[in-house]
């Protein structure tokens, strides 16, 4: 979609997103799905749900950010100045923001991706959601098992509150995971607008941990995502990892020999990409041995070894054009 | 592809294929092969072969079809009417369609995709195929066991009967399902013209079932693929799921708690797609579970699960921008 | 990127890289890394290693080569010229070239792809490699155990010696193959110039054997790749396969019935392919029966089979605008 724009067709008319879309007005047009409009008149809506068994608990707001893919201003991978050639990279951006119970107060800074869902089998996750943004939007898990008033999935007529949450508004999603939902996951807007906005920054990582299984010493979560001017004032696209763009902007991932070592990684955005490190390899779930691995959109997977090669080691896409274009970061190992 | 047009080797020269083609005059420009003219001259060619064991038979016509990717005209996962956006959506195509017994009659409509073939471990296939399209065309099976003539591949000079089915003509096809050709797959055209062809309709279901598994209580069977304007007098490119593009269009999924459900998907376009089910996830044949999977042209696979989630549930391609151009549908668990 | 430019930054400039670019004027702008500054100064830089155990060593050489992908001027496939269509196909493209100890003499001409680096688990892997072409190159292993210094990756300011390996110079890498590093591998350059360099020609196949399993009857080394018309003045793309395009230019495999047969793919540019083969299917690592296999740049992996079907084969990519495009070839078994 680099550079060009997403047609996206709201009551009957197809409108041309791009960067200069006021996403708000166009908003307005998207009629309120029934459900959502009785709900909307329910004052007992954000009752916590009475849920047995362990429950965790989080508060994720939606809010604007004014972000930069590239705060260093260079690309240490190739030594050079970003600045000359990409040109202004500060966009504004959505995210979700980690909150204090009842959103007392932010536990941090909105970020692309938003916070970490930490969840072992077992546990029944509540996410209490507010949009402060100008569109409807959601949080879709993938992974968890919810019913289908919880998939916060935008259906047209058929669109349940959690599908459609306007601003202003707040919704209490409730997953839960059995055993069978462990695995390294993600979630992400899923509102009639999810092919803007989760280009423009909400997405995030969803882990739903096997409580037979050692936790590693260190992990991370990866998203390789883009920032595209089909959405952003943008010069170019900007291939990212975690909401940043070339080495040293990206993140710098460290470990210590030794140590047992995880990454959870995820696409999110329209093309495929490929995960690989140096001096690095891992064991498939199949057996096999590989060091670079093939992914989708919202696909995601988890690499995990024994550290065994100091050094300053690269991770990044494999495929050319989109190493070149951001999608590298360094991974220190003492 | 999208808007472009593909180029084409015929003879020598180069020819721009696009919606406006005659593809019967360029079809007459091709040379037939020698193996081939040889055997239009032999009237034993269609004689029914001599097969020990399980004999499953199939009659199937090559046909022009009058095809509507969207007949109803809306889009249900966004509530609109594709009328006023996507324009008219009724396109001359290909299908392969299914005869009773020696042609007699049609079994049913020419459909995108053609005919399921059903077969089990230690049957013989027999299709017999005749080709009513003014361009030659064959039945390539994915998975199956055959022999070099059986392949229904043009392979230029060395091409046999079977890889150049010329208008009025028949071929039969004897494909050989032996252990270790199980699996969910699909057939398609491999003619002289196939990368025209197979995005015009001509490609179905195959699958060989393993006898030692229990059958599920519901299957389905998904070819993810596109109406392109390359070939197409579309305004734009149409993702579709069997034939059909956006919700309520692609097929509706039906199935009831407690069931033993199936889904065999195969991809058979130009692009890469990923297949996600809401509310779902299931167990990979390597063990992990997951709820979304890259899959690429050709590919083919199933997914299987104990249905334990009632609701309206979407699946679809997590490519966003196959998402927004049609690629998704409706699993409704009673 | 077919037709196109490629946007490299070096120095904090942006570069457009096309087919008319002069490579070796751009590398003058590139600032030699600090650690390689230094190492240049040292006249031991390429005393042999000290090594334990069993030593594989190879003398490669990085060359300019004039390469022509479709020597035979046809596609055999289409049975049809590729003179009037394609155009010229001879190219100005860099390859590595095996060479006798110390360098003394070519062991055969420079190819694409490289020569095969072939090593065993417990061994260890000693190139000698040395750089005549314009710009500084490198070799980057996959799947081998390499010590930081020796990763054969240009990073930046942090770049050692086997990072940046200028005209002139030679470099001795020293690669281990421990447990766990058994798979089929290939190599690449991954220098500062490493998105234009491997699209002209400067990657190769590695293996690194398992000692408990038997070795192949037959095996072949398969890479994926194109000649883009961003890096070659070319009309348009060829899709090849081991630096050809088009049926009969392809390598064309052979074997008898009842070799155990192994392919080893990987994929060396910017796309996603799939490997497919007529007439056959092979077991996956987790147990499913496949023809059709999705991977990505510098995905590889292996096939293998006992041959038990005689006859004229094709294998290709299935992505249809590349089998188009050149990206086929003939397995021939007796």
């Amino acid at each position: 979609m680099a550079g060009g724009a997403l047609l996206c067709t709201i009551a009957g008319k197809q409108y041309k997103i791009d960067s200069n879309t006021d996403l708000g007005a166009l908003a307005k047009k998207i009629e309120v799905p029934p459900k959502v409009a009785a709900a909307n008149r329910d004052v007992r809506l954000t009752k916590a749900a009475d849920i047995s068994g362990i429950r965790k608990e989080y508060w994720i707001q939606a809010e604007p950010v004014t972000w930069n893919p590239v705060p260093k201003r260079r690309d240490q991978m190739m030594g050079t100045s970003i600045k000359k050639t990409v040109g202004r990279t500060k966009v504004q951006a959505y995210a979700y923001r980690l909150y204090d119970k009842d959103f007392s107060k932010p536990l941090g800074p909105a970020t692309i991706p938003g916070p970490l869902l930490d969840v072992t089998v077992g546990d029944t996750l509540v996410v209490n959601f507010r949009n402060t943004l100008p569109i409807p939007v959601t949080m879709h898990p993938h992974g968890a098992f919810y019913s289908n008033e919880m998939d916060g999935a935008y259906k047209g007529y058929w669109t349940d509150p959690g599908g459609f949450v306007q601003k202003g508004r707040t919704f209490q999603y409730v997953w839960e995971c059995p055993e069978g939902t462990q695995g390294s996951w993600h979630y992400h807007d899923h509102g009639p607008l999810d092919a803007t906005s989760v280009f423009k920054g909400l997405f995030g990582p969803l882990i739903i941990r096997d409580p037979d299984e050692p936790l590693p010493d260190r992990e991370y979560f990866l998203a390789f995502h883009s920032f595209s001017p089909t959405f952003f004032p943008l010069k170019s696209m900007l291939s990212s990892i975690n909401g940043r763009a070339y080495t040293g902007n990206t993140p710098t991932l460290r470990a210590t020999v030794g140590d047992d070592v995880a990454m959870h990684v995820y696409g999110m955005d329209n093309d495929f990409h490929t995960f690989h490190i140096h001096g690095h390899r891992w064991k498939e779930p199949d057996g096999t041995i590989v060091d670079n691995k093939t992914f989708g959109p919202a696909d995601s997977f988890r690499v995990r070894w024994i550290e065994d090669n100091p050094g300053r080691w690269l991770y990044h896409c494999h495929v050319f054009t989109h190493l070149a274009s951001g999608m590298s970061g360094w991974y220190i190992v003492d």
